[in-house]
């Protein structure tokens, strides 16, 4: 199924070269003030052709609202948004149509579902993300009610790793095109994609993410943790293999007595004074910063030959065509948070029903 | 919601210390023969007091079947599972009811219901994950009839941990009680655990899991890739901090040339030489083993004092009693086994309407 | 699927003659007192052995809690209530297991799953609604949260009727075995289910429905609208055939200008002067009573020779054997109350997000 | 929400005077013929303006598939269909911002929502059932592939009623205006709707549905009983107040051993005697003849005055403008045909995993 959430629920469809992609948002409460240029800037952060690092696709990604808004405010009727599909060069794809890419989705879509759309990767491009990031803007003015915000930022590309995010400011992240907030680590990075693009290849990164004034009690004890359900929104997107929160991978090598985060009061609230729990505890918010890291492989689109085989076994030839990313974290930054401003939406929802 | 699942779902009720814990198994197709001797051994390998690294409580865990079974098959109407709790020593911890112990949910759990049943950690218990192994079993005898397979085994103590998967055999991993299939790293886990335990401390560990026989095709693109239902699925058990599969974080070092998964045919297959992909690729499943690694830290029960508040704030003093796991990834083994089987029972049901 | 609701979810489990029935309900909010006496008395009401004219079948129906539950209070976590069948003469069965009883689930059951339980009719009889009455205790203690009261009532057997609900009495339902708040009706009542009985026969009624107090704002518009809900919540009762709701299939011959309710303000609070929209408009409540019958045919067991056909399309006769009831209404009132508390409890929960 | 349907899925959106309505389907299986004549011809049936008897607002209902569909077949992946609302004279209702409509949704949605798109009735307008109609086109599609028929027609409108399904040809029903078979019927009905428009009334009627050749075993037990989603959809649409199935409301006066449906068999098939199970048994279809009658209120909009009140409470007129149907059962048909399609669909779907 292509939906998301319970009680704020996304559902995209579309495919890379079809006429439109688009979502509609079903369960935004009514009365919230739909900012429509804030929902272009997300756009914008997600578009092709921002800067040299990124695809030369050009799509000017405009969005038209066709439901749920009245007179600048929801409704609580399923808001429609559709963008259209304007570089459609299909023709760029038509030497693929009976080519499994290598780790692409091409043979496992052909398996599953007997045929595809197979222009620029379908239903499997990333372009699918662009419903996305602005279903997300819109929960993001939700959970701006609440004064909860959420940051992303390139951590890292291939083995050039920014400092941890306490240490940076994260109202540095949009000043380059990497989007990394650390302005030294940023201009390795951008050497590196730009070496990596010219030597025709592609590389890995990492985004992560810092969620901030999280109500306490947000998620769903047992399957639906919060963490959980932000694992399985980051693993969604394209190209991601890894997701960890708070301690991580890392948090295997210590001591309980290290890792416990000791409770105190503060200010009339408890906090804690450590925060190698990322801030859910028991699969709930505890008010501390949410942070995690998401792992993307290198883009499977180079600009190489590569040896593969066609619907029937026989081998064949992939070359590299078309307009593509050399990393795709720069434009990863804004989908990352978009999915996690929806999840955020959907459990402070949920959240309302959760005490008499 | 305490549900798992879209056609093979799962419910799950049940504290610590209350009189019950069990599950309801709502979409299990009819016809199904029903092995009750492999359901028990199953909870056996999770089942507390196995060995000496495990936690001493007592519970002899047998299930009763309450429906849809009948003459030995399922009936495919909701199959229930009850677990009496049997070793319910509320009193160890009566003297927690007003304190939050560290990175526990208590403090959460407080502040998402208001009131929670205290004794044990309640719902918050890892006891609850016994209905899962049940479910999970189920799950395995449904998949059985498409010869698939799936075996976890600690493959991480501490800092010590066993080759990759692929130089070992997995049938081993039952031999010891650490169930690392590497004899010479088990007897390392072991020796570690054992001294964390004595030092009435606990240590975090990782739990590798392998897929073999997966038929081409599971997995739904887009929100319900295979991928980031297991990630989600593992996310959901108790002490889990992350989650990879294929390549995962390491793969951000690696370029797309070398991190690509070349196909070819053989025996009328199509295959792919390496598996960076982990068997999914755009979500889906391509016939080649899937293996995913999950991160636990260390338990936070530990038999040490340590700083706390109580529910109006005060400062406090939590004390270790009870009766705990110093490492939690030898009887996480078989929930993480049971999580991999109920997702993938379910997108064997899922994809048996992909196509006319 | 099991189950039943969104937000306030129940999902009931068990046969005939299994060792147990049951239900979890999932999404009662935290802090509720849990009545039990409550839940027993309407457990009560619905058993069978109650009078000379129901099933003299004997059902304790004693439930059990076994979590979700903690000093008195709902705690937000899944509650589980279990009831065991005591009175299991799977005997007067046996000779039933291979033959289809007219208007019985018998036959689709066995083409649908291929195996059935067939003793008292196994999932499909109707003692699985005990399980909905014992939630639907829970769900109308909720309701009391806002002074929402749902009575229902026995408003025709065969062709006797009780006059139009708003001439009657709702308090003296519970005075008379077969639940007609019209004494002179209930006489008239009571004497034709005497008579259908001691023909060895049954007979068809209808159950009416009054919901007071229902908050405005309940439903949701399009497809989930509140009097679809109901009525899909009443058409899965067993042996219901029919449902309608304010003006009903009468209305079919009424004009638009006889229709409408005309709005009008009374003591700061808008309401109608008529309500042949039975308290619902546009599939949300508007405050006023909303009214709605259940038709139920004649129970399909009777106390006769039938001819039918076994599993290989024999010709085979039905005895009517077993201990059934000869009208089933007396005994469906309290499940016609409890499946509308289960749909309002549901549609309370789910309102709380319909604004900001 | 504003989804219908658990595998075959569909989502709405759309108000009245937006700027278009449209529909998802998700889970479509991939491989079906998409024959986009056949959804405009469906779409055409239902569209305002069709004769002297229906509104004279005009549309053309001109659909547009976004996705989801690949050189003419469906892809698996979500169907987008956009219809633009060509005709939107919002100025009709600029006088109706802040009144309530009696009998209209304008007073519950306002309440609900707090603030409403009251163009035409925005949202609650029977303009949504345009998108139902093309994504029931689709459905319908997907069941001709088991040979299933739907056939709906207009059997009572006032007090005129039609003869007993099993007397007419239903071929018929698209040869007058008014879609009823029996043609001195239509004749009658024709003239009452007539009439009631000159009076500047409107007129409640009756819609029944006969579905031939469903496979047996379509439904699923307890909740999701074929005929209680079967009564959900139709009581989703508007003005519908009631619902019945076989016998009906009639039944309740028969005795068990009159309405009992006797198997007997016929060409390998086992089969009933009689229907008046209305060819579902234990909510699951048993081969025979599904049959229900859908009841519609008057359209509560008249074109005359009538008295009502404003958002404050203060007296006003509501003045009957704009264009409307003065009896809403001729254009309901295909709307009745589309939900029956779509429960169907999706039932189809599900029972394929009832059993091994």
């Amino acid at each position: 199924m292509n939906s998301y959430g319970n009680l704020f629920r996304i559902t995209t469809f579309g495919e890379s070269h079809g006429p439109a992609i688009g979502v509609i948002i079903d369960g935004c409460p009514a009365g919230l003030t739909i900012d429509e240029d804030f929902i272009q800037s997300e756009l914008d952060r997600r578009k092709p052709g921002q800067s040299k690092i990124t695809t030369q696709r050009r799509e000017s990604d405009i969005f038209k609202i066709l439901s749920g808004v009245f007179e600048g405010k929801s409704t609580g009727t399923p808001i429609a948004i559709v963008i259209e599909n304007e570089d459609q060069r299909s023709k760029d794809y038509s030497h693929l149509s009976d080519i499994f890419r290598p780790s692409h989705a091409d043979f496992t879509y052909d398996a599953k579902y007997g045929n595809r759309d197979y222009r620029g990767g379908g239903r499997s491009s990333a372009r699918e993300t662009a419903a996305r990031v602005a279903a997300g803007a819109i929960a993001k003015l939700l959970l701006r009610s609440v004064q909860l915000e959420i940051n992303a930022y390139v951590s890292q590309v291939g083995d050039i790793a920014a400092p941890h995010y306490t240490q940076l400011n994260l109202s540095n992240t949009e000043n380059n095109i990497v989007r990394c907030p650390d302005e030294p680590t940023a201009t390795k990075m951008i050497a590196l994609i730009d070496k990596v693009r010219k030597e025709q290849d592609t590389v890995g990164g990492m985004v992560t993410c810092i969620i901030k004034n999280t109500p306490v009690g947000l998620g769903e004890p047992v399957f639906d943790k919060l963490h959980a359900e932000l694992g399985k929104a980051m693993l969604s997107i394209n190209a991601v293999k890894g997701f960890e929160f708070g301690s991580g991978f890392e948090g295997i090598k210590l001591r309980g007595s290290q890792h416990n985060d000791e409770f105190y009061k503060e200010q009339e609230k408890i906090k804690t004074k450590t925060n190698h729990s990322g801030g859910i505890q028991g699969g709930i918010s505890n008010g501390a910063d949410i942070y995690f890291n998401v792992a993307f492989k290198p883009v499977a689109t180079i600009m190489q030959d590569q040896k593969s085989v066609d619907k029937a076994g026989n081998e064949a030839t992939v070359s590299g065509k078309g307009r593509h990313d050399p990393c795709v974290v720069p434009r990863a930054v804004p989908i990352v948070e978009a999915m996690a401003a929806l999840v955020l939406a959907d459990f402070l929802l949920r959240n309302k029903v959760s005490k008499l």
